[in-house]
């Protein structure tokens, strides 16, 4: 007996099958699962069905039943759902598709029943028609018949499930935690609020599990780990949704070092063998590193481009901005060298390209141009001494048709300023035919050594965390906490896959006493909030540390989704609505009662400025 | 390398670990994880320790390292963390003990350290010291450690754990649903709600994902399941929390008996190894024979004390009441015997009896003492002829000794009474040290057939769903739908065990029409808030059906904790309250703002009368 969605049946059952819904899902999931070398799941266990007709193949031929029934078929509606047994015979001779693994076969109907029809669809179900995201949410129970769509949540679940078989059954770790529970410290303005029943309490929907995991680890539960659904109420921020899902782990007893070991085995366990395995340990790089090479914290390492400091070789430059740059305390000369850019950089692409770095970095940013290495051209060329060619030739492996970018400044705004050009020049060579990126490439990287906290943005002289109050300071920095704390580095980590952070986490603060100096003296908090916290390191908290990742983001990057949108079975718009439902919605005045809350409507004006 | 909380190491290490939280964390893994048959997860892996002492056995004896250094393990306090490295030697002899796994061994300290010392306790870590529950939840960091709480919430996730390998990897279920909800129908009133960043707009949580995996079948995933967070504003009830977990699961092309044969399988895959085997199928009964035979929906089936109904023998009875129920429509007798009832009930014992029936039902119920079958002790002995008793005695297997209670009315009145008997006699009659139930068996039963619809309470002439009203009508009855829907029955099952509700699902309507006539004609309801899930059915939506498992209250049955607070690492009070961060909480005005929302503050009078 087979179920499925009727797609195109009607014009004979010689076309393949496997553009309807259910073959797929078969299909799919026998690749995958197989790929995936675990016991294949059953799935027409419990249910009338022997097979989905996606799992028929040629070695099903001649399997017992009979025949005919073509109107029913004929005359249901495509996506209506059918009910068929029939028997699996060879397609004629010439219309076999060895492309398809149900290629070989048909099925001759004996029988066939309508069990639901399906009304005229608002978009025809196929990959390669073009849709509306709005519309695609809206009637997100079609769109997840998609082929795309069944692919990537499958491979989700699949991946999240040796992931929990790798903590869990290999490494002992477990539990869950409330996602109830009280307001946080600074990320206040994020947080979900519920009202309770009692007037003026309210719970929040916490933005992770920081503290209740690293309460278990004072409760001794030594390892936990759980798939976690955390709350981020950005309002309309694009490809990030107000609640997403991380893989959330804490230890005791443990170091950097055991963390990134315990990751790097998940993320090699957990791999889809449909992709090369993964090598391991994943190379790690410093913070400043990452800064002084790359100009970001989340570098993509698939390709070069690397950011040189050039500040020595021009010294006793003619070039007067250069001058002016270094003559100023921390002013720095800096390089990049875009490969064949004299080949694929038009004029423009550099004058937008000098806009971006004059509007975003108020900074001046130079091009020279390599038509060979002895005819540099650029308005500086002349000033460039045939020495100091030579130098940066050798220096930035510069080949002929490269393009320089040179820019200068103090060190920290020049390596973000060519960090940003170099992933602009990035796509447009690509956007120009050039092959830069390997997307078939997933290339991992620790970043280690972040500075324990950060000049506040608002107020320069007062500190703030640079990731969470609760990160341990580095060993080897302790004593500067007092003196010069903004010099401390932190043993907080993050993992980046090809320029995007998928993961962070830090070994924790367990000293109750430091945690206080922390809080109290250096940020300036109220230490009341934590008070449970605080006290629950009073009594025997073993040393601990974890790690997040973004399970999201992660699946997003495995499977090459546009968005992580696609990812996620019922995901909100970017402006966190559900198109589906209409949520949020609206609540009479009298429902909102029992939570002693009422709307506070906006004045006409302020409604303007939102 | 051994990490561990320090308790009376301080005494002499010759004192068994066996109390210290570390060591029976390892110990309680071990033998968890050794009787459930799957590979030993490595609690060192990844962590500098190289044993939990827990793990330490005989066979460790002699391993290498070196000695001394009391001072630093007797100064530090109770529950402090140390590090020690030594060498595991034998216990002298006549120290051994036997009943300990580590009670062969203790270890020679070489080098001890003290990693985080433990100020005074509020409590002492053991299982036999009774704490308030407000004091362990308040420090539930420190009730944690505790050996029963280690126990209960590491059987809860290999529980889980295992749960999830029989649905995904043997059967193909997976994906999670969103929190962030809209509100859906009826049940308005339990739910959160969520203040979104929008004027007047609310997100809500949802009380369960019945929308979303109805409309996940639709859209062609054919197989979920979760491990669902849940959502329920109840207030303050004894044993229910806020937020609770279920198993959750739904199918397509699936019918009851498939249900019931996946979840049958799924307990007998997760089931504890230290427990009995669970023998499948699992009993099943219909709602009318479980109401008439015990009382209730959900029978304890661990004893008998059976309800029977003895109108026949009573039709020309000369006892009053009973003439006076029989004279009415539907007036009915019904008896049930207490075995030794005349040994171990005391005579206030059916007077307490007797006060309730009339407090809370409004019924009479008489007692018969049976000193032997000859002589029946009761007020009205002298009017059951001769010809009766015998009748009884064969009809209830009466023995000598028993205690008979009859009571006459309307048939569900009268046995929903004796079933509140039934266990309150169960409960006297093993309070005086009978064994009635056998604690060490677990008793599961399927309910089924129970009716589509109640009448509602406030105004019987309604209808409103027994369930909920996704519920599809058996397809015996749906002749019945128009003319007299009352008597349809459903297609919803509830799994019962031990007398309690553990689960409960049904096979949904998969039929546009159908479910739009049952919520706008029969349950008169306003279809706008569900027109998402309407649309979704015009649109080739596959039968289905599915089930949730209620995951706190089984594994607080399996376990045999006393409340399901004994089983959630974090849970609330059951005001709904986080004792330990003090959750819900206030939230100042300003930072209501970007929520639109205010406080409605009740006047004295409103607050006087919550």
């Amino acid at each position: 007996m087979y179920f499925l969605w009727l797609s195109q049946l009607c014009r004979g059952l010689s076309r393949p099958l496997g553009s309807t819904t259910q073959p797929i899902w078969g299909s799919v999931s026998r690749s995958l699962v197989l790929s995936s070398q675990r016991r294949i799941p059953e799935f027409s266990s419990f249910v009338a069905r022997t097979n989905t007709c996606g799992e028929l193949r040629s070695s099903h031929l001649g399997q017992e039943s009979a025949a005919s029934v073509k109107k029913i078929l004929c005359e249901a509606p495509v996506e209506s759902v059918v009910q068929v047994s029939g028997t699996v015979i060879s397609r004629p001779p010439g219309q076999e598709n060895p492309k398809m693994p149900t290629g070989e076969i048909e099925i001759k109907v004996k029988t066939a029943k309508l069990l639901n029809p399906c009304k005229k669809l608002p978009f025809e179900i196929k990959d390669f028609v073009k849709k509306t995201e709005t519309l695609r949410l809206q009637y997100r129970y079609l769109d997840l018949r998609s082929f795309q769509m069944q692919y990537n949540l499958r491979l989700r679940s699949q991946m999240v499930m040796k992931m929990r078989e790798y903590l869990c059954n290999l490494h002992g770790c477990g539990y869950r935690n409330p996602k109830l529970f009280k307001r946080t410290q600074g990320y206040g303005a994020k947080e979900f609020l519920v009202p309770s029943r009692e007037p003026g309490k309210f719970y929040s929907l916490p933005q992770s599990p920081q503290q209740f995991k690293q309460l278990l680890m004072v409760g001794g539960l030594d390892r936990y780990f759980q798939v976690a659904r955390c709350y981020r109420d950005e309002g309309s921020k694009p490809d990030r949704q107000p609640e997403f899902t991380q893989i959330d782990i804490e230890m005791s007893f443990v170091d950097q070092s055991g963390i990134r070991s315990l990751i790097e085995g998940l993320l090699q366990y957990s791999w889809p063998n449909d992709k090369d395995p993964l090598l391991v340990p994943f190379p790690s790089m410093t913070f400043a590193e990452a800064l002084a090479t790359y100009g970001t914290d989340k570098p993509d390492t698939r390709f070069g481009m690397k950011i040189t400091d050039i500040s020595d070789k021009f010294r006793n430059t003619e070039i007067r901005f250069l001058q002016d740059a270094l003559s100023k305390p921390q002013g720095t000369i800096k390089a990049m060298c875009v490969p064949e850019g004299a080949k694929y950089l038009k004029r423009r692409d550099i004058e937008s390209i000098q806009k971006f770095a004059a509007d975003h970095f108020n900074q001046e940013v130079l091009p020279v141009f390599l038509k060979t290495n002895r005819n540099w051209n650029s308005p500086v060329a002349k000033f460039i001494m045939e020495e100091q060619r030579l130098e940066l030739t050798r220096l930035m492996e510069i080949q002929e048709e490269d393009v320089i970018l040179l820019t200068a400044g103090e060190h920290k705004k020049a390596c973000s300023l060519l960090g940003k050009l170099r992933l602009e020049c990035a796509d447009l060579l690509e956007m120009r035919g050039m092959v830069l990126r390997d997307t078939s490439l997933f290339s991992f990287l620790w970043i280690v050594d972040f500075p324990l906290f950060l000049p506040k943005e608002e107020n320069p002289r007062e500190l703030e965390s640079t990731h969470h109050p609760f990160t341990a300071p580095h060993p080897s920095d302790i004593h500067l906490l007092c003196s010069e704390p903004e010099k401390v580095r932190s043993q907080h980590y993050d993992l980046v896959l090809n320029g995007s952070e998928i993961g962070g986490g830090s070994i924790r603060i367990h000293d109750a006493e430091l945690q206080r100096y922390i809080l109290a003296t250096l940020l300036k908090e109220d230490v009341k909030l934590l008070s449970h916290l605080l006290q629950a390191l009073e009594y025997g908290a073993p040393p601990h540390g974890g790690i997040a990742l973004g399970l999201d983001r992660l699946i997003c990057l495995v499977t090459g989704a546009p968005s992580i949108r696609d990812v996620i079975a019922f995901p909100k718009s970017f402006r966190g609505h559900d198109l589906m439902s209409r949520a949020p919605d609206s609540v009479p005045p009298e429902e909102l009662k029992p939570y002693h809350i009422q709307v506070s409507w906006p004045t006409d004006s302020e409604a303007e400025k939102s």
